[in-house]
């Protein structure tokens, strides 16, 4: 990836910046899940909203559960073969690849511009998703991110970097994160279970054999359940882009030979070294694209820091962002995956 | 209303639908709320994606909380004189303004056509807004909205009318709801507090502060806090188109002189009088209209069923939603609004 990485420094950093796009359709739609009946609860009197009259609340039913949500963009005339799948990491929602936090254009509007379908998704219990009764339908309780875990394990700065007063906060030297938004973009984050992977990936499949075939760029903890979807559906998925993924499966359980039709990139940003965590994290990605290697498929690395410094693990939102965005559109042109 | 009422009927149902739109941007932000923080609680060992190692999680730091989400769509050249805010009602998320539970286009997209930049918001809590720790942040507990109680209170059926079995469900005589779709839309739900009135508001000003002047539809629990947005800012809003409003000021504490220049519509549907909570709900409404008229403003009222039989409370997903948007674009056009 080097001489990518060479190639893309000469490029502009915002080479569609500000050209307006011809949009079909904006949509949406929830997927997977299906319904729950809660019994043996009480009743109780509740004002829905301030001026109204009061409701008798009976918390008793059936209800949704399992579900996600998606919104695309189709435009009128698409410069890609497949339409491209955003999918987001833990504790956050596909704002992700929304705006920055500081206003700048992210990775929906960079690829849509580049001429492809893009959809966003809110994984289960996430965002537009949303969430369901605990513990009688999630099973324990939700974990909620404090800001300075998020400091840390996005890799901002060291975990006792963090600090509430933005004046006393120490961030990695050349962070590319701007950090003066990070307040900002707290806001994004929203609880998530540990107990709802499967309802998760079961409806992560659901939306793969809606949309797809298709391109998958991932972050994350989405990543894991990519790499999943793609073993369950090699045909579906035509390239998986994941930006710091954060799990993948076993090659000793899952056999990489049906994902090696999948050309992959992994890309890494900077300071994986200053942080324990990433670094029992990185090898458990690097054995996974080995076993897709061995059995003959394409797993390339874009580690960022071989030329660019800084990145943090919400590259999408660094102030380099739009030139990570040109050199995957210029990976995804090489594989032939535009019209 | 009735002459527009009449008109209207002849009118294609969707005048542009399948048109192109041409975007500038499509963005999106979080705002409002603040920093809390937590402490006392104890630390544990959780495993945040599986495939990824232990993480020592700590719930107690600093967290956002009160912040809501905004998604806008700019044109390329839009017709309108002010952007136009969706917001959305209880239990609900800016979802109610996509696509119909049965894929038609929604008001979303029938306004981008019509002309307008449009904005579709999550309110506090909702969707992607994000929600916090109760009962430490956000005080009581989240209510859950069943599949069946949504049957009734947006009348599309009578409470006897739900079951689970969608053979064995009865809807009112002629509802334009689209009810094999009934499944597919309570995905949309999400859970609420009924304690956070004032952190909703908050936030909704700040909104409002931040993008207006300009034009709203809003629905159902919205209503009253774009009622009290108005009041708190009256220049700021140059419209308010509301959707079977739940709640409204009192005009005995509530001065609707404040308000008077600001062009208000009423729209409602069918079967008010089938549903006993919405019989009460009715003249709150009309009394804070009547106390707005007093004062020499223009308050105006749709009632759908004057010529038009059958619509829900979820009329932005009813069979003649296009028509429903059409007579709202004429009203908006009649008022002066559009360049």
């Amino acid at each position: 990836m080097r001489a990518l990485l060479a190639a893309a420094l000469a490029l502009p950093a915002a080479p569609a910046l500000g050209q307006d796009i011809t949009v079909r359709e904006i949509g949406s739609f929830h997927i997977g899940g299906g319904i729950t009946t809660v019994s043996g609860l009480p009743t109780r009197e509740i004002i829905f909203s301030p001026g109204s009259p009061p409701f008798r609340y009976d918390p008793n039913g059936d209800f949704q559960a399992g579900q996600m949500y998606v919104q695309y963009v189709r435009l009128a005339n698409s410069l890609a073969r497949f339409p491209l799948l955003l999918v987001h990491g833990g504790g956050l929602t596909g704002v992700t690849w929304e705006p920055t936090p500081d206003g700048r254009p992210g990775w929906q509007m960079a690829f849509l511009r580049a001429g492809h379908d893009v959809s966003v998704s809110d994984a289960v219990e996430r965002g537009r998703a949303g969430w369901s009764r605990f513990p009688e339908i999630f099973k324990g309780e939700p974990v909620f991110r404090t800001m300075g875990e998020g400091w840390q394990l996005f890799r901002v700065g060291p975990a006792d970097g963090w600090a509430r007063d933005p004046q006393a906060r120490r961030a990695y030297p050349g962070t590319r994160f701007p950090i003066a938004a990070w307040d900002q973009f707290t806001k994004q984050s929203v609880p998530r279970w540990v107990t709802t992977d499967a309802k998760i990936q079961a409806a992560y499949d659901a939306y793969i054999d809606r949309v797809c075939p298709c391109l998958v760029i991932v972050h994350s903890q989405g990543g894991n359940f990519m790499f999943r979807a793609a073993l369950r559906a090699p045909d579906k998925i035509r390239a998986i882009i994941a930006i710091e993924p954060s799990g993948a499966p076993d090659p000793a359980r899952d056999d990489a030979a049906r994902v090696k039709d999948i050309p992959h990139l992994m890309v890494w940003g900077d300071f994986l070294g200053e942080n324990a965590l990433w670094q029992r994290i990185k090898p458990v990605i690097d054995r996974w694209a080995a076993a897709i290697r061995e059995k003959g498929g394409t797993v390339e690395e874009l580690s960022l820091p071989d030329c660019i410094r800084g990145n943090s693990h919400m590259l999408m939102m660094d102030d380099n962002t739009d030139q990570i965005a040109a050199l995957i559109q210029e990976w995804i042109a090489a594989k032939g995956l535009m019209r």
